[in-house]
């Protein structure tokens, strides 16, 4: 009954089995295995064109790695103000990047507004050399706040930003939930809308630990390969990685995984929408519920063992409910449940 | 019949189910689970001490990421000339640190050479605003020749180091071949010698991927938390890492592990350095082999399907071979057998 | 009739002299001199404590070197969203501090607004380990609205970021147009308020280049003297930089250049301020002046020979007018003459 | 009587007199004015073709910023073991590359030997992952030892790098007395030989503090102004260093300065090399001396007045004496007399 995160599953059975199984004999290292050259097929199939794919553990090297590749160190990443590299990072991207800046934006359920993302890119800081410069857009898909960009979104501000000479990074530790949200080929909401590079994220979609970092310019992936190891995130047995991702990618069970959880989710926010004194904050479109609820409420669902976090903050009478592959139908109904329950003691 | 390095082996079966079993179910992420907390115990109790740990995924970054928590960014950190960080890192030390600088020293046999080390902290750069200031002593435990400091040498070279006011880092990639040579207890060649952050490796002898950084003076990992994070080593399901560095103390069976490779290495020395021609460049303590033999021969072992790297690159006359904790003993026969055959033929 | 800043000034006489004098013979470098000894002596005096003190060419250097030294690299800078750390340096702060964010904050005429600093520091964020750490606060005085905080308003702030255990730092780029316009002692704004380091300049003052970063706490300034060398910012002949700032110094020349600059400031508000259609923007505490006029009168006023900025940017119906210590009378009277008859011509 | 530097000479009076004279009125900031499009003019017409010029205040700042142009972040910059980048900058190549790694050469009298660099070249680390990419050649010249290389001997180094794809950068702290000693044209021993970027310094031969980073090829200037702003090297009163340069320029004054101090080293030189029980170390080609004497005459020269560093350090029997535009003949002359009558009564 944890509802804390999607980062608190374990890991599918599929890819545990698959973990298990590339660990059976010798492999030589470094990515110079049949599983790591496995995953660059299935991406480049799924994306529908050739891709550079590089393997790592987690979504925050993935996504400083990323920004690394697009900004020189004196440039501006320009974001969503709850973005993840933004808020939850604790400066990877500062670090990683040399020394650039993020520049948060503005925008309802956790997308950028197109008016904040006009006004950032109409300040007349090109060319100055006072100011950082203007580098990177980055999107977050699905967002933070359990939204998704549209195909047209997308396009209408990765648009924007290359007009002005920026490239364009997705943070997609939840790309799976976006694209089972959207019903939409990846590349429709990747390359053909705009995106350069991908921090694709199966994580939190079933894996134990990997990301890639998929690059579908293939020239900005010169060097790429000595800022991985640099970092520390070149693994010497990447075939553990590359497992996880290829048994990820077969038989399309990252997109199962995905829908599932977010159909626990739109189970969850039609259970609770549904009660007196319950309010959505935002549309429930991925794998992740906020509801504005009653403290007294709240304190009840959390004695009765369900965990969660209080969201913005411990203070709020809101709470943010994830749902991940794993989640039962039956926890989720138990959670409406006992929220009923609570409602109706406290009226 | 892969001898090219400890990391073209799988993981253990302990491991395995170790990790399959860990997948089982929730737990709360960023190492706030059981596994962690007894991956922490297990280390305060083979240590004798308490300890602070953290544990990541690659040696590079454990590494790197102990040397920042030792050194300003304008400091100086001696090692062999040889060591990981300084050939094999591709600067992640310099990254991580903020710009530190590595100071290769000399000695035989992958061993800092007590002279060196003399010489380097006799430079009166000490205070010299000029100058980085040297501020961390690394030693390699095993060496990268598969030879072993015993007590007495980590004691000398960390007490002069110390008495100079540096720190004394180890990386202990292999330093479970170390113990597994000397027959020592692990605190006996670390802080009770004078070493105050250990980089402990898994992933070589026997899991995925897992290594701990481990300090012996808690008030040095002030801090450490952020610098892990920031660098894109915090795992969200830390479970995973801390279930296979679990199961690897557990049982000893980090040193069963250790001490089968480490036999074979010697098994296939006492083979190799029976026949004619074949000169072994270092004495064999460890888990490697590193022998000189004619070039014909090198050609024939490749042609025969065993793997290995030239060393120390690929137009020497000399292999590099590397044992594991699964390497059987019919394979290091087979090797010195082809060996064998070949020099007959040559001859 | 440059009004564009007051970086676009020459050197004062004195200081001009200062320095050939400085010129004559021969002195040790590095800061070994007379001339940096008697720097530190008249800091300590104008601060009426113990101070450490190192000198450096640029204010940029200045304020990037202080925040290193108060921040680690996952630090974050909490500073007025207009301060010129966050909008003029080009990403000098997160090169120099390895890394920290710097944390806008709104605010009415360039001060930071005490409840954006209060949300900024309720935020749950202290010890989080996904967040960087609030860890300065930075203050500039005068403000880049040409306004002052008064030494209850500095107090006030500063006692809050240190209640949460935060440094404060102060970017006094125009440092002495603030103590002019206050007419307080040094210490009075600085470290009696809670200040920890001062970024206190000259250069705008009358010097060629020459700032000074002055601890208070002079523990604060461990490790500093590397800090500065190795960003290019230790100068062999540091005579040369000390030599302005003893001359700056002497006989008040630094309070006599600020009081002038303040009052052609003064007298250029009053002038325009007169003026139908002049709306100034900002109350005019220092050496500045932001006005709003019509886009025909500012148009004429550049063609008259007038050099200033628009402001904030090139499309805006407003300037900024900056003062110095060798603005004459007889330029702002000119000024206000033609913007006059500009309006007068224009209705 | 000091020759413990060429730093501890004042400015000369022709650059004393520009500043001043520059000082005189308003000019725009950041290199908007004419000094410094003028010392862009004279550097295109000293070395004979277009040229990117950036001035900045000290010869760390030059150096680490021309690298930084020079080098990703894991590129390893090849120097000799004795240069002032690897030496005395106090990891400044470090920081403001990101993390570059230098590697230290070998070679006689402070000049890289051609087989150091060969092998160095030779190392099979180029396109290796694991490994910091050579990127860049840096030469000294004048070098460190008073010695020059001669156009023949740049080309075959710069050759050498060039053909392994390395960037060339000198480090020209020296490079007017270099040119005084080669009597050859500045391009000679730059980019006709194969110079990339060079750092061009005037502070040590007659200047406040003023050098001078020059590309030869203006592509690699791309992003340059980024580059030094964000490290605080931008002057805002940059005429004020470029006033400097140009009058250093003007007139062959750099030349004169440089003639004068490589004769008066000629003239200690000679002096010394008489005397029974002195041994001159290097060549003395430029304006430094290095000598073996006794110790007893060491002292008795420090205490009658003489002032100089021991070489290599405070132990040596060894001296390094430097001479600057301003060292006196009457000076050497006393210094040789007072070492004869030292060496009269010690033996």
């Amino acid at each position: 009954m944890n509802f804390a995160s999607d980062n608190t599953a374990g890991a599918h059975p599929a890819i545990v089995a698959a973990l298990a199984a590339a660990s059976d004999g010798r492999a030589m290292p470094y990515g110079n295995d049949p599983w790591t050259e496995r995953v660059a097929a299935r991406l480049a199939a799924l994306f529908e064109r050739e891709v550079a794919v590089f393997p790592v553990a987690t979504g925050t090297a993935a996504n400083a790695l990323a920004l690394a590749a697009l900004t020189p160190p004196w440039g501006a990443v320009l974001c969503h103000e709850a973005a993840h590299i933004q808020v939850d990072e604790c400066g990877a991207p500062e670090l990683l990047t040399g020394g650039a800046k993020l520049v948060p934006l503005a925008g309802d359920h956790g997308k950028i507004a197109a008016g904040a993302l006009d006004a950032a890119l109409a300040r007349g800081v090109f060319g100055v050399v006072h100011s950082v410069q203007p580098s990177v857009l980055s999107l977050t898909q699905a967002t933070e706040s359990g939204t998704v960009y549209t195909p047209d979104e997308v396009r209408a501000l990765a648009g924007r930003a290359r007009a002005k000479g920026l490239a364009v990074h997705m943070d997609g530790a939840r790309f799976a939930n976006a694209v089972a949200a959207l019903g939409v080929a990846p590349a429709a909401i990747t390359w053909r809308a705009g995106v350069d590079v991908l921090s694709l994220g199966a994580t939190k979609d079933g894996a134990f630990a990997a990301e890639a970092i998929v690059f579908f310019d293939r020239a900005r992936a010169d060097g790429f390969a000595y800022r991985r190891k640099r970092a520390g995130h070149l693994f010497s047995k990447m075939r553990f990685l590359s497992a996880q991702l290829d048994a990820w990618l077969a038989d399309d069970l990252w997109l199962a995984n995905a829908r599932h959880a977010n159909a626990m989710a739109r189970r969850l926010a039609e259970g609770l929408g549904r009660l007196p004194g319950v309010h959505l904050q935002h549309p429930v479109e991925a794998n992740a519920v906020f509801a504005a609820l009653p403290g007294a409420v709240i304190a009840r669902l959390a004695a009765a063992g369900f965990r969660f976090y209080r969201w913005p903050d411990d203070t709020a009478d809101a709470v943010r409910l994830v749902t991940a592959w794993d989640t039962r139908a039956d926890d989720v109904d138990a959670l409406v449940a006992a929220a009923r329950e609570g409602i109706d003691q406290s009226s």
